[in-house]
């Protein structure tokens, strides 16, 4: 039994990622595990961490995100949507990025939930070291699965994209294992646009396998 | 004589990333060149791809990102926001992405420049394979001018957050090279936080001599 929070970024419900995210869910609850769903286009989220997430500034002449962000948590002052999503990110043993690759990278609306959720001080702490293996978030799993526009032999080391191995690694590693969460191996559904719709049901198993053993 | 785009992408005006953009501008006007600025968090930029974006779908029924900025190029129905800054975009020779590295990439606020100005059609052509060498913003060139909160001694290959040479160079290959456009060489001020004032105005010095060598 595992608490297991999607976060969900496309625009568009009815998307082979609005069905991966679907799928998960249905396949989570098959298995007895908890699942919230963090759907990012829905929710309207705020992508943008600016001046307004810190109304009480400890520096008012100054904006430093990273000393502000700690300030806060001391304060329990922290925006409700925010604090909506740490108590997510508190509670899951689980967290599963869903999103299409946007410029080899986060759509803006995830890279923006990044940002404003995993403050200093709540996901790690840069002046006491708390990162890596002392990173707060210790113990938690996260798992990227994406789609990508082009078709997987363009994201290899002799491809015109690089090896997206690497890449992910980079991802996986900065953001995941950066705030002492394990990574677990990526899930990914390369030029789905070319796919036939066989082909696309396959990969629809291939991860609801994936979702149903879930380390 | 060039014609400098500079996008910039910090909360705080007075940071040092504002210094290094209010540099750029003097050095550039001080050489003869045109300079644009796109301060993203002063013209409150929306950052989030969304529906909002196309009033006049190809599609209603499902939305495709790709597909309906491919029609909205041909059809000229681009929102005002977004025609704007590629206007800029069309105007420049040379871009410069000037900005805090947050989570080891751009903040949410850029990357959602990038996934809204950067159009199918525009930037790129999927479809007519107009990618890399015959990428839409060939003969362009763009820089990543950035500050870290870790010192350089931590983005090395044996470092905690690995080689930022190699990350670097994914970013500058799957943004500016997918469109065609020629990456310059990096700049960076890593650990800003922790240097005494002499070192930073050194910092400053070396940013002022690339900006006034601009190629």
């Amino acid at each position: 039994m595992m608490n297991v929070l999607i976060v969900f970024a496309h625009p568009e419900s009815e998307s082979l990622n609005g069905s991966l995210k679907e799928l998960a869910v249905d396949v989570l609850n098959d298995e007895g595990h908890q699942v919230q769903v963090s759907d990012l286009y829905t929710m309207n989220w705020k992508a943008v961490l600016d001046k307004d997430d810190f109304p009480e500034r400890m520096n008012k002449e100054l904006f430093n995100p990273i000393a502000e962000q700690l300030n806060a948590v001391e304060k329990d002052n922290i925006p409700l949507d925010i604090k909506r999503e740490m108590d997510k990110v508190l509670w899951s043993d689980v967290i599963i990025f869903q999103f299409p690759i946007w410029w080899s990278n986060f759509p803006a609306i995830l890279k923006g939930w990044i940002d404003r959720v995993f403050y200093n001080g709540f996901a790690f702490n840069v002046g006491e070291m708390k990162l890596y293996n002392e990173g707060l978030l210790k113990g938690k799993k996260g798992m990227l699965s994406f789609t990508t526009g082009a078709s997987r032999e363009l994201y290899t080391d002799k491809g015109p994209h690089g090896d997206i191995e690497v890449l992910v690694k980079y991802f996986n590693h900065l953001l995941f294992e950066f705030v002492g969460m394990d990574a677990l191996p990526y899930f990914a559904i390369f030029g789905p646009g070319e796919m036939s719709e066989e082909e696309r049901e396959n990969e629809l198993d291939r991860f609801e396998e994936i979702i149903r053993n879930l380390p």
